[in-house]
């Protein structure tokens, strides 16, 4: 019941590319996808079942609903006892889980391939026939308050990338975050649960993803028995979320923590998203967040300001380019002792500016996408990666041509398409700069 | 159609309070608030339809719906051609207008007190029996799309103002312009407007007040006749609408525009706004923005800042209590030549430090009070503003009650509750620092 999305560690994630290979694709009658990769060299399979619905769907003011309910899916069916999923899939050798981010809910298990028509069964149950209780919601209210207590009231960190991120989306809810504001979480209730529940998870908004040790006609065979009996939600409307207005003044904001030991800079600017058919600009910015942070001793903001000045003892670049919508770049530097922060943002902003002037080089651009190809390699050797691939993919409005293309787009972006993309996007009206610091050397740093 | 809330003018405006008075108030069983302000002195009558609708009350991207609905309810009804209302309230005699909140969407016509049956059979034709045309929608978006233009996209300051409401509310849709962004405004719909209208436009959403040479049962008889058959909206759903997170870090933003001839500070912080039954601290804070900017000559900012010192040509301090829900006080100032903008913030932040210290002065506290009293002598002469004060205090979450207390409210707050209210208020971290400027202003302060 993992989160994507929050925090610095989840952004800095690259987006990692597959080659083209065979997959197999089909509609069921009542609108469910589904996508089969074939890996026959091990006896497993992995089912997901990704939702179009993720927190950015929410109805204004019940923010958390999508987790909320992606915990609640665990609660008892007309068929199946609270738990009885998990503990099936854990007696049959398996593992399971879920997650919610911005533009998805997901659902997996993992389990010996023959066993897959046992999980299909359940986890079909499971997306019509919930038999939710007010107790189910008490009970499951107080864990998901839990976890957000451990995962962001107890982390500056956590809160500052929420305070950063509301600053960043005036209107979108990428705004709001993924686990719901504390206060709203707090006034969950089985209504708001059941009505997010009968309107996104139905065939038609769903994505059916086996990989592994399978033949494709033998999952459509099992997806038509168990998903094909189960009725559309209808008059599902078009997914379309409201967007961004013109930004058009530069925001900042300082957060401050006495727990904060490392005070640190980062700015995101807003930034376009792969697009269907259309992913040569967030291919070069993802060239562009490789190229300024990918590693201490070779990227631009690592050999300029740590190896060959030590003015940061960390400094990172990253771009979550797989985004229904509108998404950010961002740009971090945790300056070294005695660096304020305003020196140590002056010092990014002017290696950014350098790096602008100089243009990309060659040797390291080259070296990137070497990069890029071996970890494809890597990739193809995680059924479960290939299958997280194309699920979220599908559901951030991608289609399965562009995952094959994105590879391809990746190693044709030049040194001018990443400096084109850089100035397009380096619009300090776009971006929210904020500092994360302490007491103490806030302080300092206004005398 | 005036739009309320927008800019700096607007949020100047002080909230006037009004003396106890004998006021009628009814309900009709439609759900219907029906409220009487008799005066006799000229014979005239002001009919006003407040709806608990405003912008606040859209769902997500629909912005300027609410404003977009003010507009079409001057179409055609089932027995009013486009335009007929207007035509015939001319033809008597009188005016009519009507104009679009956050909280609220207000119709009124002033016209001779014995044609308030006209009006009346009017209005209450338009709350239910609208007869928008795809026509109508294509028309009068042009018309509010060239409104937006004309206030908004034009003026630095009102882009400005949008950008930092934007940053002020995190989750509240205070955070979105009234008359709605602009690319959400090119979308509107037949549909949406249908949507919103059908709602939100019913006896038991509405208020009606009448203020004039009527009699009160003169006006519920007549009130039953037109208002009363209408039909309520089934199932309306309790007014509640997201609110705000802690807001934790101290945010900042720069609007840059070279038409800005004299640059300026402004800050908001989040604020309590006049609750009903409580409304101690809204008065404090009420004093508070008028001994700190009421006059340039007597208030705390003008002396300091202006007229001792000449480092500001213009202060303000400015507080939007009256508010369904969380508001802003806020603080200008506009340096004088010579002086950056820094500079002035920070003697702004210097002038406020030492007001908290010195404390009130007593004499001035006790000239507000006086002003305010006798401010309430002309309001009560203009039989217009009292309906508007009771309209919008009604759909504002106030009673009656609260506004016939709101003056003793105010009289009785003392130098304590001011500097306890103060302290309470400037909290950085519910602030956004606004910085407008133009390209050379900015260059000479980042020297």
């Amino acid at each position: 019941m993992r989160i994507f999305g929050l925090g610095l560690m989840a952004l800095t994630l690259l987006i990692r590319p597959v080659m083209a290979q065979e997959i197999s694709s089909y509609s069921l009658e009542n609108g469910m996808d589904v996508i089969v990769i074939e890996d026959h060299r091990a006896p497993v399979v992995v089912q997901m079942v990704w939702y179009r619905a993720g927190s950015a769907d929410e109805p204004a003011g019940v923010s958390g609903i999508a987790h909320f309910l992606e915990h609640l899916l665990f609660k008892a069916t007309d068929d199946l006892a609270a738990g009885e999923l998990s503990d099936t899939v854990a007696a049959n050798g398996g593992s399971d889980n879920a997650f919610t981010s911005y533009d998805y809910t997901a659902y997996f298990q993992r389990i010996a391939a023959d066993r897959l028509e046992l999980v299909m069964k359940m986890e079909a149950d499971r997306m019509r026939d919930l038999r939710l209780t007010v107790d189910d919601i008490a009970t499951e209210r107080d864990v998901i308050l839990e976890e957000r207590n451990t995962r962001t009231e107890n982390s500056p960190d956590a809160l500052f990338s929420e305070q950063r991120r509301a600053a960043q989306f005036m209107n979108h809810r990428y705004g709001i975050p993924i686990i719901g504001w504390k206060h709203e979480m707090q006034q969950l209730s089985l209504e708001d649960a059941l009505a997010f529940y009968r309107r996104f998870y139905a065939p038609n908004n769903a994505i059916l993803v086996v990989a592994g040790d399978v033949q494709p006609d033998q999952v459509l065979t099992l997806a038509k028995k168990y998903y094909g009996p189960l009725a559309p939600t209808a008059d599902l409307p078009k997914r379309s979320r409201p967007t961004e207005p013109p930004q058009l003044a530069e925001r900042r904001l300082t957060f401050v923590d006495e727990r904060i030991a490392q005070p640190y800079v980062i700015r995101t600017y807003l930034a376009p998203e792969r697009n269907s058919g259309d992913q040569k600009q967030a291919a070069a910015l993802t060239m562009l967040a490789d190229l300024l942070g990918g590693s201490a001793q070779t990227s631009v903001l690592g050999r300029k300001l740590q190896f060959e000045t030590s003015k940061a003892v960390y400094t990172s670049a990253y771009y979550g380019g797989q985004s229904l919508d509108e998404t950010t770049f961002g740009l971090v530097i945790v300056p070294s002792q005695g660096v304020g922060l305003a020196e140590g943002e002056a010092l990014l902003d002017q290696a950014i500016g350098e790096f602008i002037k100089e243009g990309v080089d060659a040797d390291q651009l080259e070296r990137i996408k070497m990069q890029i190809r071996a970890s494809l390699v890597y990739q193809q050797d995680n059924v479960q990666a290939m299958a997280h691939e194309y699920g979220s993919a599908l559901t951030q409005g991608l289609t399965i041509q562009d995952v094959k293309d994105w590879p391809k787009v990746l190693q044709q972006v030049t040194a001018e398409d990443v400096i084109k993309a850089a100035e397009l996007l380096l619009d300090k009206n776009r971006a929210v700069t904020g500092w994360l610091t302490n007491p103490t050397a806030q302080k300092e740093a206004s005398q």
